[in-house]
């Protein structure tokens, strides 16, 4: 079992949700967040005054996933998430040792 | 150290957050998230026009536990935000290297 | 690669954001949360009602880090956190297997 956690943009949501619906893993979790990446802090005007602004709104996706190889929802996430411009965000697998359902009480694999 | 992460309905939290105290693990992060499992859209109607409602309000909540098993913490999330319909969420479990506490410096599972 | 996972207190996000970029790792993803650690939970007053406080506002900041070494992360945030009050959060590092960045495709410890 793994976790695939993405950062991506807000308006690429519709679209990644569609990517993982057609490669069998509809199931996810969404937050929003907002971070930065390696681009420097862009700078911007505010009734004269200069601001900066170093963290941009993003949307954390976390999917779950077993029956399902990772690398073909981080391949499915990061199709639909592309535009090609700075900030397009970033995918991250990590291990899950354990996973429960909570209405059935299923346990492992079958949980997910 | 082990990572407890449950996503589970909103008005089920102050029922986990009391199960969680009993069983000895009361620290906790809560995220307010939407998501979807395998249930397929509900669909709604507003001013006569049909929309699809895929995303839910749940509630994340992350437990790092090192004294207490991580089973008995799972356990206990299951039994508080349980209701038998679908929707009440999932449960994960993740390997966790290394926990320090910010105020004492305190490492390892001391630190918890 | 290794995820850093803090939850800090919210007025202490840009030193800790400074810390990091001092150190080298200026990416990460920040997360409004609330929490609470082993701390008894606060008593107010609103009205003449009492209530309990017992979900403190944080930040929940992740830092995936390949080319420096995890604790050097966790030092930076540690100290830049850090204020000796009860409440000054944790820190966490969790194993990550995988890394990709959606732009350019790039893979494992050069995507991060
Ligand atoms: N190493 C990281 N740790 C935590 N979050 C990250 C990391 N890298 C990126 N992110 C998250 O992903 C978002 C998008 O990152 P972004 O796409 O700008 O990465 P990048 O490396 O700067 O690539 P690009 O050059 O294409 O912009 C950031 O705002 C942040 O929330
Ligand atoms: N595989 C998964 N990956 C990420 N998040 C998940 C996953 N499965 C469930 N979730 C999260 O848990 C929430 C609740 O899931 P839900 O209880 O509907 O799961 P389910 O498998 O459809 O079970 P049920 O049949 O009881 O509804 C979802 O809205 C989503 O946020
Ligand atoms: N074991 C844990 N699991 C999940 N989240 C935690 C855990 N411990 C702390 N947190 C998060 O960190 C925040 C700050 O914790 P806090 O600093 O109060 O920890 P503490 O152990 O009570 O230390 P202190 O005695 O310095 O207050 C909490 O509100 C919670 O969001
Ligand atoms: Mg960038
Ligand atoms: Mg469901
Ligand atoms: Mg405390």
């Amino acid at each position: 079992i793994k976790l695939v956690m993405a950062v991506i943009r807000p308006d690429k949501l519709a679209e990644v949700k569609r990517g993982l619906a057609e490669v069998g893993a509809p199931s996810l979790t969404v937050t929003n967040v907002s971070g930065r990446g390696s681009q420097p802090a862009k700078k911007g005007q505010w009734r004269g005054e200069e601001y900066t602004v170093d963290l941009h709104q993003k949307v954390k996706i976390e999917c779950i996933v077993a029956d399902i190889p990772a690398e073909d929802v981080v391949d499915a996430i990061r199709e639909a998430a592309h535009t090609g411009e700075p900030g397009d965000g970033k995918i991250f697998v990590l291990p899950v040792e354990a996973a429960v359902q909570v209405r059935t009480g299923k346990e492992g694999m079958t949980a997910v």
